[in-house]
């Protein structure tokens, strides 16, 4: 198939998926560039079609996987990208579907109103690096599969399990698996490093400007905080998200060395 | 004094400082928002003067500084910042003169070709939040006194001592003081938690896209990685620098749990 007009109804229907609520209607998100459309492939992602400017090549590995491939203009890739040099490769995704992640023991990151994208797109990255059980992407966060945090992420969002909803039914269910849920706070709390390395945790980090809300706080266990010796008030969600994943997954618990913020 | 007009030739002078080249001609550069000013007067920069919109309030803090305070109209504040919504409230400050810090025994971040403003920000704020010795700046990287690094800093440029120069030069200096010098790298090189706490180290952080450079691998003792068990290829400069600097200062050498990426 090869399609050349921007105004060609699949083309139509494809920009919609830009839009959350076009994602959810038809069930599909897309991606753009090699990293992302190899990242889908090889993690077994839903992929439904490839879209591949005219003229462009693709590598061997994608070509591999044999997935339907849709040949477009330049026109047509420009339309549908959101970047000012597309590189001339996207992938139409179907969202998952099924139950997704449910609480129980294990490790979890919450994203609680989380709304740069690109943090929300770094702290999947870590939590994917750092090989967490489930991100939990609460109200007013970023949506995930849009395409600004689909491209901070990385590809993450392949490889990391996302789960959509609620971040005090989530801390709840995780309470009643018997998991600690811990509260990110820049400035209070107790130093990470006290927690020592743990089989099981909740992390909820709240807004980037309006922190933790205190129904939140009303479920976690405790607060904990990135020990800040230099000064400063705070390091921004991503840097604070993937020091505290670290410690937690790998533990300094036994090094303090007197220093408190 | 009260200046109304954007033509006025010290508001004319004032727009150059949002250049490099006009920063170092005048020696100066512009902070702009409440919380920048005043960290820049808490810490002691050298504020030449403050900048404040008619009829905007100013923090009892802030007014007991005395520092000359030059009342503007809504235009000019508009024509000197470089944010939207400005909030009525910049400052002139002066460069750091005189040597500034040196290689010798301490704990160095040394950032080599990072582009990107708020990589250099938030960098800026890791290395400042884990009371580093010294920030070396290095060719190629975005310049720490630019609007948009000064802002995604949060003020860590008034926290931390900074070394605009040369990262080669810099690293001769720390192995020469005895210092180990660390790479840092998303594929190779030693797990961090091996090293464990460190009372000294210079660490280098190398372009976003390029990585490190050969001539400053060959000045480095070795190349210095976080695990990514989750199968992830790397982290983005900010968060993996946050976690190598935490590990380094506060040592969670002796937690290895066996997973290795």
């Amino acid at each position: 198939m090869r399609i050349d007009s921007p105004d060609n109804p699949k083309v139509r229907a494809w920009r919609q998926l830009s839009q959350h609520k076009g994602r959810q209607e038809a069930g599909l998100f897309l991606v753009e560039g090699p990293h992302l459309v190899e990242e889908a492939i090889r993690t077994g992602a839903g992929v439904e079609s490839l879209l591949v400017e005219s003229g462009r090549d693709i590598s061997p590995f994608i070509r591999s996987s044999r997935l339907p491939v849709v040949e477009v203009s330049a026109r047509v890739m420009k339309a549908l990208s959101e970047t000012v040099n597309n590189q001339g490769l996207a992938a139409i995704c179907r969202l998952p579907a099924g139950e997704g992640p449910t609480p129980k023991a294990g490790r979890f990151l919450l994203l609680d109103g989380i709304q740069d994208p690109g943090n929300v797109g770094s702290m999947l990255r870590t939590a994917a690096a750092a090989a967490l059980d489930a991100v939990v992407v609460g109200v007013g966060t970023a949506d995930p599969y849009s395409p600004k945090v689909t491209r901070a992420s990385q590809g993450a969002i392949f490889r990391v399990p996302m789960a959509v909803g609620s971040v005090e039914e989530w801390l709840a269910g995780l309470r009643a698996a018997g998991v600690r849920c811990l509260a990110a706070d820049g400035a209070t709390g107790r130093d990470f490093r006290e927690l020592g390395r743990l089989e099981s945790f909740g992390l909820v980090i709240g807004n980037e400007g309006a922190g933790l809300r205190p129904e939140v706080l009303a479920l976690c266990d405790e607060r904990v905080r990135v020990p800040m010796p230099g000064g400063i008030e705070s390091l921004g969600a991503p840097v604070a998200a993937g020091i505290l994943l670290y410690g937690l997954v790998l533990g300094p618990g036994n090094m303090l060395d007197g220093r408190q913020a």
